[in-house]
C-alpha cells in the first residue's frame, strides 16, 4: 500500500496533492499531530489538502485556533516511523483517496459536522462531535469497504455478567453466519464476546480502539486481538504506539456508530460508553437496538433506559433475526413471530367454545345438561357437537359428551 | 347490602325498576342466565331496565338474538339462592344502581362498546368484546370504587420464574406502600405473588376471578383468596358456585384492564393470556407497562414482543417509580435517574482532559512533555493544571506531575 521509496523524500517536499504517497504521509503526520476528533482541524484539511495542511501547520502558517490544536508537536515528525511500525505489524494506513476508504458508511459523519459549530481552543465538544476521521490505520488483510460494507456494531459492559457474555457471543456468532460482519471496541466483556462469536463462526470481525494498532489495550486480549488482525481488521484512529487515553474512547465511539448499520447494546451500566455510542448512532440517523435484561441487573439498567428514551427511539432485540429486520434490507430477513402452540380452540365459535368448556373431563353428560351449563339452548348444542368431536375435542362415552383429555394445559 | 326481607319475593313480582332489591334480584339472575360479555345482552338490559329486561326473558318475549344467548337458562332462577350464597361467604353483588360501583373506571368500557358491533348467534367476538359488567359479585368489607381508585393491574404467567415472582412480588410490595391497590387474577405465578408483595406491604389487593367468589381456584391458593377477601377484595362477573372454564378468562381480563390505571406485565410467554390483558388496556387508552427479562427467557418472550409492538405502544418499567411515572398524576411520582458515579472529569475542557491523560501513574513530567503527548502548547498545559490539581486529580511530585490515583475505574 504504501511506497518506500516515496516515503523516503522530506515531508514538506515538493510533491503535490496528486502524489498518493505524499498524501498518505501527510494523512500519517497529521494523525499523531492533531489529536483526532477535532472539527476545526477536519475542516482546515479539507479545505487547503492534506500536504498543504500539513506544509502551513509546520510552517506555522495555519489558521491560529488549529495551530493551537496541534501545538509542539507541529515540530516533530514520526510520519515515516509511524507508516513502517504499521508495515512491521502487517498493517497499513487507509485514507479517503483510497479505493478501500470506507466512504458510504463516513459519509454520515462527513453530513452531520456540516452543522457542528468550528470548536475553539476550549473545544468541550470535541469528544463527541461527529467529525469523519482524516485517516485510518488499518491492521489485517480484508478491503476496508467491504468488510464494513454488511456490519453492526455490537457493544456493551466490559464488566459485564455470563448473561450478556452468552447473549452477545450468540448473537455475533448469528450474525456471522449469515454473512454479517461484526464491529466492537476489542475490550473486555460484551466487546471480547462479540468478537469471538463472530470468530467462531468464521465470519469477519472488526475491531476499532483507541489506541494504536500495535497495541495490545487490553492486555488480556492480546490473543483475540491477534486472532482479529489475522482474520478481521483492527482499527484506529491513532498512530502506531498511540497510548489509550480515556478521552479517546469517546472520540472512538462516534467511528464504531459511524461504520455500521445499526449498533447492538448488549448490557450497559448507568451512564455508560455503550450507551454513548448508542446515542451517536442514533444523531447519525442509525437504528440502536438493545438487548434487555433482568430489571435486578445492574448491568442492565443503561439497556432499559435507552429503551425508555423516545428521543433515542431504540428497539428491543432479543435474536439476530430482529437485528436483521433493523438493519437488514427491506423485505429480507424479517422476524419471523415467536412460536406459538397451535391451538384447536383457534378458530371455533364463542358459542363452540362455550359447549365445549361445559363438557365434564370424566363421565359424561346430555345435550340438556350442556345447554344450562353453557347458557344457550340443546338445539345449539346439538348444532355444534359433531364439529367439537372432528376436531377430536369431544367424545361419546355412550352415555353422554367428555372432553378429549387436552394436548396442553392453558387457561388464561 | 341486600335486604333479606325483599328477597322473599316472586322475582317477577310487581316491583319496579326504582326498588333497589328488585333491581339487585334482576341483576343477580342475569348474572347466572347470560353468559357475561355479551354486548347484545348489556345493550338489552341498558335499554330495558333490568327488570324488565329479566321479565321478558323469563317470558321469551325478548329479541330473538338475546333470548338465544340466554337459552334454557331462562326456565332456571337461582338468584335468590345466588345472593343468599355470596351472604354466606361475606359477599354481596354491587351493582350499577350502587355508590361503590366503579362507574369512573368503566366508563372506557361504556364508550368502547358503543363501537361495537351487536353480537349475533355466533359471537366469534365475545371473549374480545369492551363490554361493561351487569353487575359484580364482591367479597370484602372494602367500598369497591374506593379501593379500585387507585390501582394498577399486575400480571403474568402462570408458570412464572423465580425472577419474575421476585420482581412481581417487590413491585407489588412498593406500589402498597405508596397507597396503590394491585389488581390481578388470582392465579398461581405472577398473580399470587403480586397479590402476596401488597399484602405483605399492608395494602389492600383485589383478585379478579373467572370463576364464584367463593370458589377456590386455583385449590393451591385457597389461603391467599381467604386472606385477600379479608383484607382487601374478591370480585367476579359469575354468580357464586360458577366454575372456571377457559372462555371466561379472556371475557374477566377486560375487566383487569378496565379496572385499573394502567395494567403492567411481569412475565409473559408467546401468545398468553398476560399479553392480552395488555392488549385490552391497550384498546381502553389505558397504559400498558412491561417488565423485561432476560432474552433467553421463554417465559419473557410474550413481554419483550409488547415492547416491540410500535401498535400497543407499550413502555419497559424495572421498578415502581416507572411504573407511577405512567399511572401517577402529572407532576407526582416521577422516576429518579439511575444512579450515576459521580465524575471529578465533568465539566472539564476538552484541553484539560488531554493533558490529565497525559499525566503518568508513577513518577511525574514537566510540562513540556505533557503539552508533547496532549497535542497543545506549553502555555495551555501551564494554564489547565493548577485546575486540576485542585479538583485532586494532579499531583507535583517535587520532579514533575503524576495522576492521583483515580476513584473509580472505568475507561469507555
Amino acid at each position: 500500500m504504501t511506497a518506500g521509496a516515496d516515503l523516503d523524500g522530506d515531508l514538506a517536499s515538493s510533491a503535490g496533492e496528486g502524489d498518493l504517497a505524499a498524501v498518505r504521509r501527510a494523512r500519517a503526520w497529521l494523525s499523531r499531530a492533531a489529536e483526532p476528533g477535532s472539527v476545526a482541524v477536519w475542516r482546515f484539511v479539507e479545505r487547503a489538502g492534506p500536504v498543504e495542511a500539513v506544509r502551513l501547520l509546520r510552517a506555522g502558517g495555519a489558521p491560529e485556533a488549529v495551530q493551537a490544536l496541534v501545538g509542539v508537536r507541529a515540530q516533530q515528525d514520526a510520519s515515516l516511523a509511524d507508516l513502517r511500525r504499521a508495515e512491521r505489524c502487517g498493517g497499513r494506513l487507509v485514507i479517503p483517496e483510497d479505493d478501500e476508504w470506507p466512504a458510504l458508511a463516513l459519509h454520515a459523519l462527513t453530513v452531520a459536522v456540516t452543522g457542528e459549530p468550528t470548536d475553539g481552543g476550549e473545544m468541550t465538544d470535541r469528544t463527541r462531535a461527529p467529525v469523519p476521521p482524516v485517516a485510518l490505520w488499518v491492521r489485517g488483510r480484508g478491503h476496508l469497504a467491504e468488510v464494513i460494507d454488511r456490519s453492526v456494531a455490537l457493544v456493551g459492559a466490559r464488566a459485564c455478567t455470563t448473561y450478556g457474555e452468552h447473549v452477545a457471543g450468540d448473537l455475533a456468532h448469528r450474525l456471522g453466519d449469515r454473512g454479517w460482519t461484526v464491529v466492537s471496541g476489542g475490550a473486555y466483556g460484551i466487546d471480547a464476546a462479540a468478537h469471538r462469536g463472530a470468530l467462531a463462526a468464521g465470519a469477519p470481525t472488526v475491531a476499532v480502539l483507541a489506541c494504536g494498532i500495535d497495541r495490545v489495550y487490553p492486555s488480556g486480549n492480546g490473543a483475540l486481538l491477534e486472532r482479529i488482525a489475522q482474520e478481521g481488521l483492527v482499527v484506529s484512529e491513532w498512530p502506531p504506539g498511540a497510548a489509550p487515553h480515556r478521552h479517546r474512547f469517546l472520540v472512538r465511539n462516534r467511528l464504531i456508530a459511524a461504520l455500521t448499520r445499526g449498533t447492538v447494546v448488549v448490557e450497559a451500566a448507568a451512564r455508560s460508553g455503550a450507551q454513548a455510542t448508542a446515542r451517536r448512532a442514533c444523531r447519525l440517523g442509525r437504528p440502536v437496538m438493545v438487548v434487555p435484561g433482568p430489571v435486578t441487573s445492574a448491568m442492565s439498567v443503561g439497556c432499559h433506559e435507552l429503551l425508555r428514551d423516545a428521543a433515542v427511539g431504540a428497539v428491543l432485540v432479543g435474536s439476530a433475526a430482529h437485528v436483521l429486520q433493523e438493519v437488514g434490507r427491506l423485505g429480507e430477513d424479517l422476524a419471523p413471530l415467536p412460536e406459538a402452540v397451535p391451538d384447536a380452540r383457534d378458530g371455533l365459535s364463542d358459542l363452540a367454545v362455550r359447549v365445549l368448556d361445559a363438557c365434564p373431563v370424566r363421565g359424561g353428560v346430555g345435550p340438556e345438561r350442556l345447554a344450562v351449563v353453557a347458557g344457550c339452548g340443546v338445539v345449539e348444542v346439538l348444532q355444534v357437537l359433531p364439529a367439537l368431536e372432528v376436531a377430536g375435542l369431544v367424545e361419546w362415552t355412550g352415555t353422554g359428551w367428555r372432553l378429549v383429555p387436552p394436548p396442553e394445559e392453558c387457561a388464561r
